[in-house]
């Protein structure tokens, strides 16, 4: 199986993984987030080359994540911009970095001999300082993996049996 | 720079990307959150070859993100648990999953003319099914891109500005 096929799959994570599965593209979207919009800007804040910022921007527009404005005719240049789709991978982001300062260690904070926050959340509205966090928007409690159970659709499910049933592959 | 430079970085989601910024590991991480334990079964789901299952395994192992449990002497075999370091990558995946079911096209439910969603979550504690969300800790909101001011912290800003100066990589 290529990596493309994860997009046909039942499985929403497995499409979600196909366009954004990616750490380039993923850094992309951190700079994104943080306002950045240019080309060359990306380039040098990610470090990757031309030509790995082009195609992951290419991929990004074609998936519906950015669009493409242009802001000057002549010569012709173009700034890059979140769409919808886009903007809605904020949690997936968030939820990474959070995961980033909790467990993965970095560089050292001199002052309080744990290693730092790069960047700190504050909600607008209340002003505080926050790590958001995952919570159940029925009850308004936070949840981790072990306050969810997963109900697996039938066809996810009948899709998932089958695949218990094939030969495993040998190579 | 490579992808192996990022883990080095200041930024706690470049961290996190380096370690999990791939899409097979996060099918394998997919895999675990529905209880799958086996290298087979692994295998079976993801559609993956058994040289990159091992090899995004033994990555996984190597970072903290889960640990291998013999359940066989003879032949000797081998389970895979997260451990609390993987289980706390739950609001990631869940965040993914979410943006999938909400964003990327899938199979259309035939009930409801539009694409199902594969797997439901439920909240055990009140028994809700839910779409958990972001929500900011100290006021109890629901949080989106826009509701958030990104503070960079000081190393991180320096070593932005610097990468602001920095002539761009021609290839």
């Amino acid at each position: 199986m290529s990596r493309a096929d994860l997009a046909a799959k039942t499985c929403s994570l497995a499409r979600a993984v196909e366009i954004v599965g990616d750490g380039w593209t993923l850094m992309i979207l951190r700079e994104m987030f943080l306002g950045v919009r240019r080309f060359d800007e990306f380039q040098r804040q990610t470090g990757a080359s031309p030509a790995l910022v082009s195609g992951r921007l290419r991929k990004m527009e074609e998936a519906g994540l950015i669009r493409r404005i242009a802001y000057s005719e002549h010569p012709p240049r173009f700034e890059y911009r979140l769409t919808d789709m886009g903007k809605a991978l904020w949690p997936a982001i968030i939820a990474l970095k959070t995961w980033g300062d909790d467990w993965v260690e970095g560089p050292v904070d001199g002052t309080t001999d744990s290693w730092a926050t790069p960047v700190e959340i504050i909600h607008k509205s209340c002003g505080a300082v926050v790590a958001p966090q995952m919570t159940c928007p029925d009850c308004g409690e936070a949840m981790a993996a072990h306050d969810a159970h997963a109900r697996l659709s039938a066809p996810f499910f009948s899709e998932r049996r089958a695949a218990q049933k094939a030969p495993t592959q040998k190579s």
